[in-house]
């Protein structure tokens, strides 16, 4: 039985500095970043032996607000329906932790940051960065909270990306995963949609070569980036539902403005990300997604057994991250002996299912962890 | 049995010229157009009753050079596999002609063509065309090369869209049709593709308001509205086949240069359309296809019986004109009762298979006209 949902209320972000000089974090490049900030949120109790902490990672233009309310905002955490007392994640017996990812614009540092070095903003000059780097800045997150191993880790795309980085980096730190609408690497298919992209951003004048902080940002080509991100997440089918041929009110017939309701949607959905995103962010976010590659050996070296227990979810309407992506996440975990099940939900949102099929996203993982949580109880959790 | 395959061997663009002041071509929008050339190639003979034509149209980027070998061009035109003595459109039986569409930039008069009333290119202020308005420059030049009716129309992705309105505005002069990976109309996802392309091309600076033809062209834009284009082209897996996720040569790791053999592929594509294609004619021709709605009574009209024969052809990997739409079009047919043949071609190559999946097109495509060219000399053609 679940109890009644209710909200968490008001949240606050909170902010962890590490990897000061000279023991700053060394990325996969072999470059070196530091200090780093690490903005978080955590919502719920952690219990005393620390057995009941959830990792939630955020996808691409993802925060670590990912759920409540910020004071004075009337928008709640982009997970919150997934998020709080009675919830999937039940704050009333899980910690949650969410962080926003390096290489980010909200909170974490990333090439918007200042470069103590040379007190002007990373920009381009900000080190690449990797789905790994990310997770490792995380890891030094979770060392400060003194967790020593978490119930569970999750997310969606990018964040299920991290997910999966997480068990393949410290398996043992990782009682369960689940994996969301994700995959062990980026397809070509998926890494020419980011390429064009960051192309559309790099190619807009306003990016100055990435040096446009003292100036007003790439608007356009982020823009752009976003709403060819869209179309990728929408399937045809509920663009079908939610457009149609419709036009938008006023007369815009043979004239190159935004005629269709689904030119206009996209339009607003490319002006309004501009006000919230950095253009540098979304290149070196992107550019991380398409280096993952856990395939095989990657994830789980040959020698090496896991106990972590998976839950993986797709969606059939998602062809972003197509559910064969999950189905080969599960072929290699059954291969490798690792408990996993896996659900394909049934959905026409596409890639935005995994933000927005919360009765069938809540009921799974509902059953999953209360399973989970049961053998931590009885003595199998490590 | 089908003769032995060869080329057409050295073929010339022509060019016809209509629509004098004051009889202008009155468009759909209600503005006019004129004078109008119309560049066109014809292949084979014309026979003695003017029953033995065929209309190929072209696709987006396609052009009146369908087939042969321009003087000092090692190129040939751009279904030359499918047109020539002993192929699927057979010089030795069928007279072939392929035009340049209005709006277009290879020949026929579109925004990159002197304006004659400023002696200046219309740019942006170019009539907006429709799929109707090129069709009805196509019967013009159906006219003066005296054919009363075609024996087929045909056309891959929007020169299926032409194939489709040819019938919807001259039932009576078209025997047989053979739309190929097409639509009777975008869907809202089509739609968006290409207003993504078309903001990019007009997001770039150089675009200057449509008015470039004294400078550069938006280059950057239009590339990036082809790199879009090239993806929705492919599938997934033919992708996966091509590219895989394969790194290009050189050192470009953890750097934002092309480094994946996709983004190097999408980049040269981009590069290499950009010398041949104008940006406004993107705009016009994209716009032209996203206002084509044939559905239903705008297709054939209730009370209106038609005689042309169809074979309709659609490609089981192509994402961007989905199968169901080839079978939406036969299903309305049916209801209709035309004749109608539909064949869904087994296919990896995505959108892309119209142009590629050339053995199984040729012998659909020589049965069908074997079959037409029978009716119409047992005199079932009227």
């Amino acid at each position: 039985m679940m109890t009644e949902k209710s909200s968490l209320g008001i949240v606050e972000t909170k902010y962890f500095t590490f990897a000061h000089a000279p023991d700053e974090l060394v990325l996969e490049s072999g470059q070196k970043l530091g200090p780093i900030t690490l903005a978080y949120e955590t919502y719920g109790e952690l219990n005393k032996d620390k057995s009941n902490a959830i990792w939630v990672c955020h996808a691409l233009s993802g925060d670590a607000h990912a759920a409540g309310f910020h004071k004075d905002d009337k928008k709640p955490g982009w997970w919150d329906e997934m998020i709080g007392p009675g919830k999937a994640f039940d704050t009333n017996k899980y910690f949650i932790v969410c962080s926003n990812v390096i290489g980010g614009c909200r909170g974490s540092t990333g090439p918007s940051s200042i470069n103590p070095k040379t007190k002007r903003p990373y920009g381009i000059n900000f080190p690449v960065i990797t789905i790994g780097d990310m997770v490792e800045a995380q890891r030094h997150l979770l060392d400060e909270l003194g967790i020593e191993r978490l119930l569970c880790v999750t997310g969606g795309s990018m964040g299920g990306m991290q997910t999966l980085q997480w068990v393949a980096a410290y398996p043992d730190r990782v009682k369960s995963a689940i994996p969301i609408a994700t995959s062990l690497k980026h397809s070509p298919q998926q890494i020419a949609f980011d390429e064009v992209g960051r192309q559309a951003i790099m190619a807009d004048p306003a990016w100055r070569g990435g040096n446009y902080y003292s100036h007003v940002q790439p608007e356009r080509g982020l823009a752009l980036a976003r709403m060819i991100g869209h179309i990728t997440y929408m399937s045809d089918q509920s663009m079908e539902e939610k457009f149609s041929r419709r036009l938008r009110e006023g007369d815009y017939r043979f004239t190159f403005a935004p005629e269709f309701e689904v030119e206009g949607y996209l339009r607003h959905r490319g002006d309004s990300f501009v006000q919230r995103f950095d253009a540098n962010s979304y290149l070196f976010i992107t550019k991380a997604m398409d280096y993952l590659d856990l395939s095989g050996e990657k994830f789980i070296p040959q020698d090496k057994k896991i106990s972590t227990s998976f839950l993986v979810l797709a969606f059939k309407s998602d062809w972003l991250y197509p559910s064969y992506q999950s189905r080969d996440i599960v072929s290699f975990l059954k291969s490798r002996d690792v408990d996993a099940t896996y659900c394909e939900i049934k959905s026409t949102y596409g890639h935005d299912a995994f933000l927005l099929e919360l009765d069938e996203e809540t009921h799974l993982i509902h059953h999953f962890l209360a399973r989970i949580s049961q053998s931590v109880k009885n003595g199998n959790g490590r």
